[in-house]
């Protein structure tokens, strides 16, 4: 530990309290009556909550910026403006009728780590920016939105999709008053920060079950869809002998279960999520079945091996086996795991690597900049849905490793030493981010 | 072998030609369009065809009558009218589209077995009844009406089922000129035949798989019908372990497999013809499962220890089977078996002893009256079904085994030595069935 990292934390701490009120506060907006919370992508309640957000920003002094997706960024001056800042950050956009923590503790945590800079008075070597990610919920057809905006890899295609409630995309972002061709002007350059680590809830139950308090994200999961197909011969359920049969439902069950067993043996998850079954009748041997089936892994390589497997024992059984989609996993920057570590050792708490199932902003904005993410758990590991639950303490521990680790990157990261690195022309928008 | 059975076969051929004429000219009334033939229940075709039959009685100087349910019976006198007669038969209706071997192949049959005696200006000891069975397709709900009408075990609640087509089953009948609450009255005393005996196709691939080319029916199926229910944790098919899941689907897939595994085991057939699914995404994991199963088997010990070790591996898996109809085990009659088993012998035709999966009337007769069926094979085992079909020389060695086997019945039951048994009143319409 430095002693500029000692002599900071000596006069920082996160006001816990503040950060469970804004948890509440941000919660009110889009209450949902049937209980949870709803601020869908470009909703007026999304908008309601981007504004609160902002207005957080302005009191603490950030300068404030939205881009052309709605995505807000708000930035905390450093004592070195040549370094590119640190980011923190999650979003504040639900699925319709979902919980008040995901997305959202990530962001009043962001702000409670600048609250406890502005409370001290004090600013770090690096910039902090905070960023509120606009339409990171797959509300409207495609996830992270907003981070791929900022990316420049959106897809135009994507916005020709139907959004949850059956519209069009592009008429919900013309009812935020924005332009939908206008979207792909809020990219950045790419390596425009010096890091991005983000806060999020679980959405799974392994911090729960082992009673760990911080996951340290490893990466987010790299997801392979498939649909498999098994052709036997309807015939009489009767008449036909089991000898005889080519049961299409037995072909079927017996790749569910390998499925699960590959998934287990190659410490994947993999899912069968879908069945379709022709005729359907009971007195009828099943003639046909089509199933889809995924599965995520952090590694490319365990995906094509369990693809290969699950593939070979789809056409031993007499089907067929084909991908319809397939996301790359995205792995964690070496570093700023180390960076949330130490944090969690400086603050004594239990701590396990683990890898998000789920897609992030962090996967997106990963691929160019360095990228990490804190997991706290999640309550029966349930999340869109009203019954989404983190326990406060486990809140305001996320937000005290959120800090810490923000503390050990302006350290750790651009360090004095290599300041000719640093001097003249940085790359990007360092220092120019208002 | 009696001498009188030897004097009556040196006299007796069956007339294959003629019978392979007769399929043909049957199956011309009401030939599909689309192939196969439609003679559903109650339909003109479906009377156009009993009109044929009746007419083919009385050029056979039978003594025809039709009941109240549409059941066709002739019969042909005994040389001792005291005894009952011996009954052969089958059904002339069809499933909409059906084959052209599916029951007619059993009323022809029963034709050329008269045919041969009124050819050889002979008589048997018995009495032989020709019966075509009405109704004995489910086309009207439920099936083998007809036997069930004449054995009086026909169930009102059954008419007020829908039809093949969605009409009212009363519909239907009336259609055909009949009266809905008449049927009943085709009620006959229970033990008013001496035998019954039916040739069939056997629309399984047992026979043909085997190559040969006689079955000797020792029972027809129970059948047991259950709904199975898995209840699991719908759950985020990325997010959640593979420790952490309750997944239905994998819990059915078990089952699906145990269900092929206990029927091969019992040596009886087992077949899951339904599977559905909630919510059905392929990104969540599978939390509800319900599918219908069956069971069949000659055996009611049998069927009683399945249906134990599924339900107990139902509620192993989390899950719960329950069943929703059972239809008891009809066997054949042993004199009635080894009969049809000599007729093989003197035919010199391979045969084997085998279990009929469908229902047929032989199984609500044979309640009442001793019964046997004669299988012979099917083309891929397919019936129901424009396809189906029976070789010419296998249709003419069916009939051969039946004359065959109604001779060997002729010596075998009533036997002459047991006269005083004969003496007297016999119940029923022994005699009386014109």
């Amino acid at each position: 530990m430095g002693s500029d990292l000692r002599e900071t934390l000596s006069r920082l701490e996160l006001d816990g309290e503040r950060l469970l009120v804004d948890l509440d506060r941000l919660g009110a907006i889009g209450a949902d009556p049937r209980g949870g919370v709803s601020r869908v992508a470009y909703s007026v309640a999304d908008v309601e909550g981007r504004a609160w957000v902002i207005d957080r920003m302005a009191e603490l002094g950030m300068q404030v910026r939205r881009d052309e997706a709605l995505n807000v960024m708000g930035r905390y001056p450093g004592r070195e403006p040549a370094l590119k800042p640190i980011a923190l950050g999650s979003h504040t956009d639900t699925v319709p009728n979902g919980g008040r923590y995901d997305g959202a503790l990530g962001v009043v945590a962001a702000l409670a780590c600048v609250r406890a800079l502005h409370s001290a008075r004090t600013e770090l070597r690096h910039p902090v920016e905070v960023i509120d990610f606009a339409a990171e919920e797959a509300t409207l057809g495609a996830s992270t939105l907003g981070s791929l905006a900022m990316t420049g890899r959106l897809q135009r295609g994507g916005l020709a999709s139907l959004a949850w409630d059956g519209r069009p995309a592009v008429a919900h972002i013309r009812d935020a008053g924005l332009d939908p061709l206008s979207l792909g002007r809020a990219v950045r350059p790419r390596r425009c920060l010096a890091a991005y680590l983000e806060l999020h809830i679980e959405q799974g139950s392994v911090l729960e079950a082992e009673g760990v308090p911080i996951g340290v994200v490893e990466g987010i999961v790299g997801i392979r869809r498939y649909v498999a197909t098994f052709v036997g011969q309807a015939n009489h359920a009767g008449t036909t002998s089991m000898a005889g049969r080519r049961d299409a439902l037995v072909m079927a069950a017996h790749f569910v279960l390998a499925v699960r067993e590959v998934a287990v043996t190659a410490a994947i998850v993999g899912t069968v999520g879908v069945l379709r079954l022709e005729p359907g009748a009971s007195n009828v041997i099943p003639g046909r079945v089509e199933l889809e089936a995924e599965i995520r892994g952090l590694d490319e390589e365990t995906l094509d091996h369990v693809e290969g497997e699950l593939s070979g024992l789809a056409r031993r059984l007499g089907g067929e086996l084909k991908r319809t989609s397939a996301k790359a996993p995205a792995r964690s920057d070496a570093r700023l795991m180390e960076a949330v570590e130490a944090a969690c050792r400086g603050l004594d708490l239990v701590h396990r690597r683990t890898a998000s199932g789920a897609g992030h902003d962090a996967m997106v904005i990963g691929e160019f900049i360095p990228s990490a993410m804190i997991f706290v758990p999640s309550r029966g590991g349930i999340s869109h849905s009203s019954d989404e639950f983190t326990e406060p303490g486990h809140c305001v521990d996320g937000g005290r490793v959120l800090l810490r680790a923000l503390l050990e990157l302006d350290e750790l990261l651009d360090p004095a030493a290599s300041l000719p690195r640093l001097v003249g022309g940085v790359p990007g928008e360092a220092g120019g981010g208002g």
